[in-house]
């Protein structure tokens, strides 16, 4: 009889106040997997192997690719939410981590897989992650990965929307780069204008390629979609200086 | 003998993720000021005269300014806060309230005083504040408010730097316009690129005069200062189709 391993999973509670939502008062995308990453970063701290352990191997978490499934609409300001994760499956380069948010009536209203590399801070490159940050979760290693699934693989053409950006301070981490998760807000952001009111995301591939630095100029495209249909799916990019930093799909259904 | 009155205080303990921190790792100034907004929220909501019930009135509170204290760093990621907030005061139209922040160990490392006007939602104008409203916090109405400081006066001439900023979709709150904190974003980021690593804020005064609506193309203005100076004053605008509709200076030390 085979062994079935336990997955160690981590929960954690929390009250959306009204800066984690956006203008419809809903918990916003870029909030959402802000959330996870606090959930995996917690889980990582409780089992010892958080920042401080990862940093002695002068290595950090990179996020490559999400895949996200959204099951109606999200939490508002004030819900007491759970947001949950665990480690899908990971091998001597990659992790897959999937995450999890309910609602305080303890529906789940949405999952995201993400897969991550370990990265050598000073080298800027894939280093193997090293035992000592896998062995507390008590997990085997696999050969072949659940991989999120990748946005639909599309040409940028003349016909495609775009909006500048300047960066912020503000979108700076301490990592030194544009934290992930602002990334949607330039995505979502060059859609047309009120399409965000009368269209409900449901799921979204996002794949992240090269890093923004600070004082960057950025670009979001869009593709030409038919805004009238009932299910739509965005195509995006994100450029620097012309160089595809991120692409993204986001499928939609009107309201 | 005179009856004093005991002001009703409110607290709300946080614990500080790594999004409300900037890439220094200390709470962001505009985090500092939505943590502050929220306190309030939640104090008025204890009392019964939160955003349901302005709504009624159909009028809400808008900021009109805030003046700050800083007293060392501000706190850093995953330490537990806590925001406390009063009434100052409060006469027929204007509310002035106190907010202070404490690190985990106790110490008061940030006092603000801002000034709130009611407003009427439709009208988008100034309107009385409803006896109920007020009435829970049984606090006397005075007619001279402890003004919160107004910005150092001062002309833009074409010696100031100046950088663009499109409006984001995140940007946009409820109320639809930009959450009054974000202009800090734009304010903070006009500095001299690497001045906010080697100098500490000390105080701040910041004046609201006109919202800024979504799709705008926001201009954060700075003017010239010498960046060698132990103590600096920084003078700040930020405009929109050349209309200034905020100004601020801050006070700084060198690290």
């Amino acid at each position: 009889m085979e062994e079935k391993e336990t997955l160690k999973e981590y929960r954690m509670n929390y009250q959306l106040a009204y800066f984690d939502c956006d203008y419809t008062g809903h918990l916003s995308l870029e909030m959402m997997l802000m959330l996870m990453i606090l959930a995996s970063e917690k889980q990582n701290d409780s089992l010892g192997t958080g920042m401080k352990a990862t940093q002695k191997f002068g290595a950090g978490w990179v996020i490559l690719d999400y895949e996200g499934h959204l099951n109606g609409e999200l939490p508002r300001d004030g819900e007491n939410i759970t947001v949950g994760c665990k480690i899908a499956a990971y091998n001597r380069f990659f992790v897959v981590r999937d995450f999890w948010l309910e609602s305080a009536a303890g529906k789940q209203v949405a999952t995201v897989r993400g897969m991550f590399t370990f990265m050598d801070l000073k080298k800027r490159k894939m280093t193997p992650i090293p035992e000592a940050i896998m062995a507390p979760y008590e997990q085997k290693a696999t050969i072949r990965l659940p991989r999120p699934k990748s946005p639909d693989k599309v040409e940028v053409d003349d016909r495609w929307q775009s909006k500048d950006y300047q960066t912020r301070y503000a979108d700076i981490d301490s990592n030194g780069h544009v934290n992930n998760a602002r990334y949607v807000e330039w995505l979502l952001d060059a859609l047309p204008a009120g399409f965000l009111a009368d269209h409900r995301l449901t799921g979204f591939r996002l794949n992240y390629r090269h890093e923004v630095r600070p004082h960057s100029l950025v670009t979001s495209m869009v593709a030409p979609f038919d805004a009238d249909a009932d299910e739509i799916t965005s195509q995006h990019v994100i450029q620097v200086a012309g160089q595809t930093h991120a692409s993204a799909s986001f499928d939609w259904q009107k309201i």
